[in-house]
């Protein structure tokens, strides 16, 4: 059977895995074929504790086999291994697509090495095509709607369906509809220094490898 | 019946109150002396909407009589009355022994004024006595208490007796045991930057007007 990108990016990513380590597992639909994967080594006998960054991974890797820990009960995460939405050549990103970017940075944050795995179109010259996600409290999000408006960043709540979506930590996402982020860096602390942001889906300087699913098979950035 | 300092500085806020205008109520002991004279304006007429930053100052407000409203239905606040744990000579201030500074926060983002009403204890020369609340979220926040104390901040997580305390919005408090802060604006950026900190207690280029109870009157000073 043919694979397709995510999984081929997946797939790779597996060599990177030690025996021993204390693993962090991303979100979405990349990441779904690296806990399928994973399941089948630790069911040959692979040795790891893992972390997770959502209520989704960790149902699915728990159904699975797949022993789940809670961050606070981890000294330090070796590697984290996490999809992303775009990726740029300095190996910066937008994540957030499926609205684990809270918990995806705070594992990448505890984590000694990140490696991302995309398929090739999330590979980008310059990111901001693709909406960047803000995390904010939705005590007076109205307001940082409004200032956002203000400031031209065209943004638009996230919904499920008719119903305002609420992420695994009881607050809502601002979709940032830029086009094209000049200064990554800038635009991050800006909008994470405002009063009721909790976190925003720009990942600067996190990522120390990427691997792009590309045709049949793979290329690997490394910072 | 002599009137303490905290009633006294609250009290004389009262004067900046005009007819009309949506306010912002903090929280606390002394916004407690804000809210029962607040209260009694109403009941002779004086005619405000308000919206608060607690849920302990909401159950308060209501059962005074005054009304409360979600501040994603406002469109402004005219004026926000809050206290404070310390305030310098330049208007900053630490904020958050009472656990509300998040919303603290959020609501003085979206005020067009913010006075602070205070004892003479509070009014310092330095900030960093009183230990720097940091709200963070529950989710990998032994990773955060270790990061602070790497960098000499003497972090402890805040109980209430012998449970971890809760913010309004379900997340934890780091109090940083500091004693003295160089530059509380630095200070700021560097913690709210870390992924998992929602917000921090240091309050710089906020307060517009410092009301400082002081013996038997009290002491204005403006920005």
């Amino acid at each position: 059977m043919k694979m397709n990108e995510k999984q081929l990016a997946a797939e790779k990513s597996i060599e990177f895995i030690i025996d021993g380590m204390t693993l962090g597992l991303g979100t979405g639909s990349t990441v779904f074929f690296l806990v399928k994967k994973l399941a089948e080594r630790v069911k040959q006998g692979l040795n790891i504790k893992c972390v997770s960054t959502s209520i989704q991974t960790s149902e699915l890797a728990k159904s699975l086999g797949i022993i789940i820990l809670n961050l606070n009960e981890v000294e330090v995460i070796d590697l984290t291994i996490d999809g992303a939405d775009e990726v740029d050549r300095n190996l910066n990103g937008i994540k957030g697509g499926g609205g684990a970017l809270l918990f995806e940075k705070i594992v990448a944050a505890a984590s000694q090495k990140v490696i991302w795995i995309v398929d090739s179109s999330k590979y980008v010259s310059k990111l901001g095509k693709f909406p960047l996600p803000i995390e904010v409290i939705p005590f007076g999000s109205n307001h940082l709607l409004k200032r956002f408006t203000d400031s031209g960043f065209n943004p638009a709540i996230r919904k499920k369906g008719s119903e305002i979506f609420i992420t695994d930590s009881g607050n809502r996402i601002i979709d940032l509809h830029l086009t094209e982020i000049e200064d990554s860096l800038k635009l991050e602390q800006e909008i994470k220094l405002i009063p009721g942001v909790v976190e925003v889906g720009l990942f600067n300087n996190i990522a120390n490898m990427v691997i792009v699913g590309k045709g049949n098979s793979t290329e690997i950035i490394s910072r």
